[in-house]
């Protein structure tokens, strides 16, 4: 089971080395992660993508909420929340392709933030499915080089 | 001075842990951070913005060559690069100001994601300086909640 969780920590040296360590000493693998500072420069949000049984995650919450550095914890398993990512593709054009590829940035209403002769790198946001949608589409076109960002989080209420 | 490093490591169990632990045991403090795997899932790509001295980030890029698992370091301090953040905001609004925030969206090219009766969300992307920008323009309004994936950057050659 996938799981998405949202972690309100304090900005201090060493928070991340000690959460990231909470999941690889219970095996547990991060598929996504991001951290930074939130409107309070003195807290940063991390968004950690995870893979996993319930009862495992449920204790490294546990252990989440136990961490002085940490502030809040939410599992976004079941609440109702927006989630976003964006990813820089690298997409491999030639004077035939590279029009096609243009129509399907324009579908996608994703950008095109650079252009050389013989690549277009294109910004994509959007929720997981679309952003899979899109590097699926553009890896028939030849992918030269991918970043993505991993999904943010943030409750609807 | 501030130095953003994308770090192309293999996709296994416990790499995050590593090289999160040897800035922190160096005593140099992450700004941002975000890691997902690249087009070749058994690749993830890490980009890094930090800030400190450049010959003690000299040394954490020798000791990042050195990890088994680390399969390139750039250190985007000189070179032509493309970066982008995506941030999602929750914006407090009345139905005063409300006709306001949706303009400067517009200005903004960023898109409202979710509306609720006293807030909007707005997914806002582009370079350190728009988002920036954007983010002081909206405390006027009043932050409610703010998640950033901190920056990713990629080559442009």
């Amino acid at each position: 089971m996938r799981h998405t969780i949202s972690v309100l920590v304090e900005n201090k040296f060493g928070v991340l080395t000690r959460i990231a360590g909470l999941f690889s000493g219970r095996g547990y693998n991060i598929d996504t992660l991001n951290v930074a500072p939130t409107q309070d420069p003195n807290t940063s949000r991390m968004t950690i993508v995870t893979r996993g049984d319930d009862a495992a995650l449920e204790q490294i919450v546990k252990q989440l909420n136990k961490l002085v550095d940490v502030l809040r914890v939410q599992d976004f398993r079941d609440g109702e929340y927006v989630d976003r990512e964006l990813v820089l593709v690298k997409v491999s054009v030639d004077s035939m392709s590279r029009a096609e590829v243009m129509q399907v940035t324009d579908i996608f209403r994703a950008k095109i933030v650079d252009v050389q002769p013989k690549s277009l790198t294109i910004e994509v946001t959007g929720d997981e499915g679309k952003v899979e949608k899109f590097i699926e589409l553009m890896s028939t076109f030849g992918i030269a080089d991918l970043t993505r960002t991993g999904k943010v989080a943030m409750p609807r209420k």
